[in-house]
C-alpha cells in the first residue's frame, strides 16, 4: 500500500477499494489516486484483481482528460524517461498501426535531413509483421541494441538513431497493457490513449505527430472514432509540455503494396530515392511537413521543401548514414534477400480492383511466418505479400494481383486463400482518399 | 480451463477472456459459459483478475433472468447439496440482514409447531452482532456442530434444526463474494440475488419466504430496490422448481428492543411465550403464515393458526425440544446472563422518537463486541443495547432510552456516543408500517 501525505502533513493510507467503488460511481479521481493506483500497481501491492475490476470500471465511466492526462504522466514516470533535453529538434512520430506501415523507415531520415532529430525507440512488438526493430533486422548487421551514451552521440552526429524499446521506459504500461489484454478491457478510448502516450513521453521528443489509422485494417474504424482518439492524444501532450499534432489515414487497404520485413524495407529504400509507392510519399511527405511545421523546422505549407528531400537524394543519404552507424551492411540494401517460393494469386475476373482487405493480407504475412505471435519469438524477414494492384487499378482476368514469398510453411495454403479472399474486384471502384484529415490538435 | 463438448462432440476450450468481453458488450451468456466461469474459479483456472473484471461487467451490463438463474443453480452445485428429500413440508426463511433481527430464533421453532420441518444451515457471519449460531451459542451447552445423520435425524424427530453453514456449501459463492468484496462488485442486483439463493438452493428447503429488508438500517434503502431484489430471487427459486415468495419490511429502526446475541435470545423467547415485542411478533407471524401457506399446510388468510401456536405454548415447547436436542442447558434459558456495566441513556428532550438509526445501533453493539470484523474471531455473547423505546412512544426529558450491558471494554465510549447519536425526539413522528409488502413473487 502507498501512503501519501495530505496537506496537514497527515498520512493517509491510499486503499485501491475506494479507487475502484469511486470509479464505478462514475466519480472523477484526483491526481493523487491515480499515481497511487500507477506506483502501487508497479510495486506489487495492488493486486491483479483490484487493478482488473478499475480497469474494467474505467471502460463503464470513462475518464476525464484531466485523469487522462494524470495517468498517462504516472505511467510515463513508473521507469526510465529517456532524457533528450541535450538534443535540440527532437521530433517523433508515432502510428496506430497498419499493415505494410514502414513509414518510419522514410520519415526518420527525411526528418533528420531537414533539421529534425529523431532519436527514438521503437517496438519490435506482437502482430502480422514485424515492427520498426525488426524490419530493421533485416539489414545485414543492423544492431538495435545500444548503450545511452551512444544513442545520444549517434542522435548528434547522425540526426537518426532508432532502437528497441527499453523494458524500463513506462513499465507501468507494459505491465497494465498486459492485463488489459488478459481482461477485455484493451478497448477504452482514455486507456488507448494514455497507453499510447505515456510511451512517447516517456520517450522525450518535444515535437510528435500521430498518424492515427481508420479502416477494416486498423483499431478504429470510423474517422469519428479515430479523431477522438486522436484529439486525446493531442490534450495529454499539450498538458505535458509537448507539441503534439495528429492526421487521420486511411486503413482499408494496406500501405504501399509490400507487407513483409525485408520486402518493406526494400520499398522504403525506393521511396528514400524519390520513387516508390503514391499513398507511402504521398503519406511520408504529410507526416513530415506536419512535425515539422509544429517544431518550427519548415514553414506553413512548404510541402515541396520535403518532397526535394526525397528527389534530390538527401533523404537516401541520411538512411545509408543512420543504418551504417547502427552497424548496417550499406552494400546490401539493393539486394535484401527475399524467401524463395514464389505462389501468384491472379484476378478471377476482369474490372477494377475495389477492396484490398488489409487485415486479411496482414495475417497472411503473418501465416508465412513474418510476424510473432509471442514475445521473444523469432520471425522470418523474407517471407511477406507483395501486391501488383491497388484499389482503383483496372485488372484483367488472369492477371497477377499478389506474389506470396513463402518458405513452404504449414501455414502457405491458408496464407493463400486468405490473400485470393482479400481481393475484391468490381465494375468500380471508390475512391478513397489516403489522408483523411490533418492538423488534429 | 474447461472442456466443453458441443453437441458435434467436439471439445472447444472455455476461454474467460470471450465470457469477459462478451459480458462488457452486454451479450448473454449461455448456460455452459456461466457454468465453465464458476467451475473453473472454483477448480482455480479462471484466475482472480479474470473473475473481478467480469464481476464489474455485470455489474455495469448486468444480467438476464436466465443467467441470474445459472449463475445461482452453478454455484449452488459448487459444493455439497444438503439433501432433503427423505424429509417432508420443509421450510426455511432468510433475511437480508437487520439490526435486532432474532426472528429465526422464534420462527423456526413455530413452524415446526405448525407442521414444518425446518433444517437449516445459518451463518454465524460477519457483522455488528452474531449471526443465528451465534446467538443461539449464548445458550450454554448448545453446539451447531452436528453431522448429517444427526442433522437428519434431528429435523425428523423434533422438526427443528439449526446447525452453522458447511464450507463445503455452495463454496462458489464464499469465493465469489470474498472477491466482490475486494473489487467493490458487491452492489449488483443479480449478483446479490445469485449470491443469497445459492446457498438457499444448495440448503435444500423446498418453500421458502424472503424477508427483504428496506431501510437505513439495510442494503436496499427504498421499497422499490428491495421489490426488485425479492422478484429477482423469487424468479430463481421458481426457476429451480421451489416455492420462493417474498416480503418487504421495513429496517429503519432495530426489530424489537434488543440489539446483541444473549439479550436477543431472551426476545425471542418472550415472544415464543406470547409476549414480547409487538413487531417482532407480527413480523414472525406474517412470515410464518406466509411459507406455511405456500408450502400448502396452513388455509389462506389463517394468521390466527399461527398466533395461536405462540399463545399456547406450542412454539415455545418446540423451541425447549430443539435446544435439548441440541445439547442446550433449558433450565438456563430464564436467565441468560448479560454483561455486568450498564450504561443509561436518557432522552436530551420531551417528545416522540421519531428515529432510531438501526445502523448506528448495530455498530454500537459491535463496538462493545457483539460482533467480529473477522472470521473465527471470539464474540461477547453477554453485551448489547436494550431499547426503553421505539419510534411513536412518546419520552419526557430524562427518561432512559437506551441500556448498554458492557465490560469496559475500549469501544465503550463510542458505542454510548453511537447509541445517544442515533436517537431522534421530534414534535411528532411519521407512522412507518413494520411490513411493507407481502405477497411478493
Amino acid at each position: 500500500m502507498n501512503d501519501s501525505a495530505d496537506s496537514a502533513g497527515v498520512h493517509t493510507r491510499f486503499r485501491p477499494l475506494d479507487a475502484i467503488i469511486a470509479k464505478r460511481s462514475g466519480e472523477e479521481h484526483g491526481s493523487d489516486v491515480i499515481d497511487a493506483l500507477v506506483r502501487g500497481y508497479v510495486a506489487g501491492d495492488v493486486p491483479d484483481y483490484q487493478m482488473a475490476a478499475w480497469l474494467m470500471a474505467v471502460c463503464w465511466r470513462g475518464m476525464t482528460q484531466r485523469e487522462t492526462a494524470d495517468l498517462t504522466t504516472s505511467m510515463a514516470r513508473s521507469g526510465d524517461m529517456l532524457e533528450l533535453s541535450q538534443l535540440t529538434d527532437t521530433v517523433d512520430k508515432h502510428s496506430t498501426g497498419g499493415v505494410g506501415d514502414k513509414t518510419t523507415l522514410v520519415l526518420a531520415p527525411l526528418l533528420a535531413a531537414l533539421g529534425g532529430t529523431v532519436a527514438k525507440m521503437s517496438g519490435r512488438g506482437l502482430g502480422h509483421t514485424g515492427g520498426t526493430v525488426d524490419k530493421l533486422e533485416s539489414i545485414p548487421g543492423f544492431t538495435s541494441d545500444l548503450d545511452e551514451q551512444r544513442f545520444l552521440r549517434q542522435a548528434r552526429e547522425v540526426g537518426v538513431v532508432v532502437t528497441g524499446q527499453s523494458k524500463d521506459l513506462a513499465p507501468a504500461d507494459g505491465l497494465i497493457y498486459a492485463l488489459r489484454d488478459a481482461t477485455g478491457t484493451v478497448e477504452s478510448l482514455p486507456l488507448i490513449a494514455s497507453s499510447i502516450m505515456s510511451k512517447k513521453l516517456a520517450g522525450g521528443a518535444h515535437s510528435i505527430v500521430l498518424d492515427v489509422k481508420v479502416g477494416s485494417g486498423a483499431f478504429m474504424r470510423t474517422p469519428d472514432e479515430a479523431r477522438e482518439l486522436a484529439l486525446a492524444m493531442a490534450r495529454i501532450g499539450r498538458h505535458a509540455g509537448r507539441n503534439v499534432t495528429a492526421i487521420l489515414s486511411n486503413m482499408s487497404q494496406p500501405l504501399g503494396f509490400a507487407v513483409g520485413n525485408a520486402i518493406e524495407v526494400r520499398e522504403a529504400i525506393e521511396c528514400l530515392r524519390g520513387g516508390g509507392p503514391a499513398d507511402l510519399r504521398e503519406l511520408c511527405v504529410v507526416l513530415a511537413g506536419q512535425v515539422l511545421r509544429s517544431a518550427g523546422l519548415l514553414e506553413d505549407g512548404a510541402d515541396d521543401v520535403v518532397e526535394r528531400a526525397l528527389d534530390d537524394g538527401r533523404a537516401y543519404q541520411r538512411f545509408e548514414e543512420w543504418i551504417g552507424a547502427q552497424g548496417g551492411d550499406v552494400t546490401a540494401l539493393d539486394h535484401l534477400p527475399l524467401a524463395p517460393g514464389q505462389e501468384l494469386i491472379r484476378a478471377e475476373r476482369s474490372g477494377v480492383v475495389s477492396g484490398l482487405e488489409a487485415r486479411a493480407i496482414g495475417r497472411a504475412a503473418g501465416l508465412l511466418g513474418g510476424g510473432r505471435s509471442r514475445k521473444g519469438e523469432d520471425l522470418d524477414h523474407g517471407v511477406g505479400v507483395m501486391l501488383h494492384a491497388k484499389v482503383g487499378d483496372p485488372v484483367s482476368r488472369g492477371d497477377p494481383v499478389a506474389t506470396l514469398y513463402h518458405r513452404g510453411a504449414t501455414g502457405l495454403e491458408d496464407a493463400v486463400a486468405g490473400v485470393a479472399g482479400a481481393v475484391r474486384i468490381a465494375e468500380a471502384a471508390a475512391a478513397e482518399p489516403l489522408v483523411i484529415e490533418t492538423g488534429v490538435a
